[in-house]
């Protein structure tokens, strides 16, 4: 049975970019919001929107009905959740706990069998759609976990996005998000080369730009990150350090499963080498830096070289 | 000045799958169209449409205001236009002729030289929007050439497509649509490896194409292609070996132009081994079949070696 909004408390762990606007949308949603963060000056303006602040992920866990979590790295999960004072040694038995990172498939499994000797239902729900999705409530939610619990907890993520897929058991949402990222990784790449190319034969990319992005070549990211890398503009909105992690979660999780994917190989190449000359708290279109002019320098890397290394 | 459709008088050469609507649709505007195809029979819809048939190319060419080509491969582009026989050897000082095929931008240049040296007017202007964009007049036109000759026969252009951009001299417009394939190329490697990632997974790819297709991850490759990948629907949308023929041209441009492209290698390479696996004459998302789960028995190809032999 879903949840009513008004007698429940959502706790909210990790308030950065994107948890920062996903936990104001709980309070203005009409949750009582209880939020703990590492950096504490980052849950100021949740704070200010109307959340109450908890001194430890502790505190948060034993006092909501719903925990929300949207941390960094796998490491970070694990430690909120299966460490001493995390929050699956605090919950109440019937709580629920959802993890919003884009993380492990195989953690988001262990974190879902602890929960369940303990009584507490545990979903793993990554998300799509950037800082901007996460601002407007127009965020991708791919779910996994047991259906009666992603059920119970619907109207929750509703308020947080729009697209919202049960895609199946435990690791079902990180393993969606993963295809997610596998087929950006690669398209990221064909963006690339396709303005380098327009930009080395003499052509207006702009133009080329207008002639492509309606046909067959049309793709959210040729459009929101095409200007940008024309443009120079390399300001993060989705981190390269954090595409580097899930594009490595991915490769390992396809290693497990027998499965070859040279395209996402070949981007996790090319992105280490961005990660390597300096873009790693960039965004995702500092790829774009591997095509770069350089003047006749011999600074760019040779990319068909580095590959193959 | 621009032409005037009820004085003008449209000559069209080659009426395959593309070329058939095109025509057609070039009658359906008011044009006397006048048509030859190498073979006869695919003619047929346009002359019924009310097309004119004519013997040969040069008989095409002496008649036309206006000449437009829509051929197989480069080697036919300049067997029609450069030939003994071709349109640059019969069409009169003054006339327009328009390459849509896609096609290499040296020759597009060598054409463009060559009509101009006799008084002939020469554009490339190929198209993307696939078979439906022929029928429903909604092409987007990609155009190289003199600007004016353009802005003459943009009537003609628009009875076929709808986002029609100039991109610059001879060779503008094939060098785009180059930019065009190869933003795909790479494109549909990621489509793949998602949806493989996915079935690999466990999940249903149907409900992840429900969560993927409309963030960060959206493509037209992956809305168009994506299902009937999973239908196993491979019927030629767009032929596989009219895609190797395009990725051949762009990489031949860019190694003339010293720019590395790993992706479109990539692409390239995988393209290769669907052709030769018997998919030549099939569609695009036929790339697919590299992934097709194989019942344990070691029948498909290991991708990751395959890249690096």
């Amino acid at each position: 049975m879903p949840l009513d909004p008004s007698r429940t408390v959502v706790g909210f762990i990790g308030t950065g970019v994107m948890g920062r606007s996903m936990a104001r949308n709980l309070v203005g949603a009409g949750y009582r919001v209880l939020v703990y963060t590492r950096t504490p000056a980052k849950a100021a303006p949740v704070l200010e929107a109307g959340a109450e602040w908890r001194d430890a992920v502790a505190d948060v866990a034993r006092e909501s009905d719903v925990v929300i979590t949207m941390v960094g790295y796998p490491a970070d999960v694990e430690e909120v959740y299966l460490g001493e004072r995390g929050i699956l040694a605090s919950a109440r038995p019937g709580a629920y706990v959802v993890d919003m990172t884009t993380s492990k498939p195989s953690l988001a499994r262990r974190i879902y069998e602890e929960a369940a000797g303990k009584g507490i239902r545990a979903l793993d729900a990554p998300v799509s759609g950037g800082d901007v999705g996460a601002r407007e409530a127009r965020l991708s939610i791919m779910v996994g976990g047991d259906e009666d619990a992603f059920e119970a907890v619907r109207p929750v993520l509703e308020a947080l996005g729009k697209n919202i897929v049960y895609q199946g058991p435990a690791g079902a949402g990180q393993h969606t998000k993963m295809a997610n990222q596998i087929a950006i990784a690669s398209g990221m790449i064909g963006v690339c080369e396709a303005l380098a190319y327009a930009r080395r034969a003499g052509l207006d990319p702009w133009r080329v730009l207008q002639s492509i992005e309606t046909g067959a070549a049309a793709s959210w990211s040729l459009s929101n990150y095409g200007p940008r890398m024309l443009r120079g503009d390399f300001e993060p909105g989705f981190y390269v350090k954090h595409f580097l992690k899930d594009m490595g979660i991915a490769l390992e999780a396809a290693e497990e499963m027998d499965l070859d994917l040279p395209g996402l190989e070949l981007a996790r190449m090319l992105y280490d080498e961005v990660a390597e000359i300096g873009f790693a708290e960039k965004g995702t279109q500092s790829l774009f830096v591997l095509w770069e002019e350089d003047e006749g320098d011999d600074a760019a890397p040779d990319l068909v070289q580095l590959t193959r290394r």
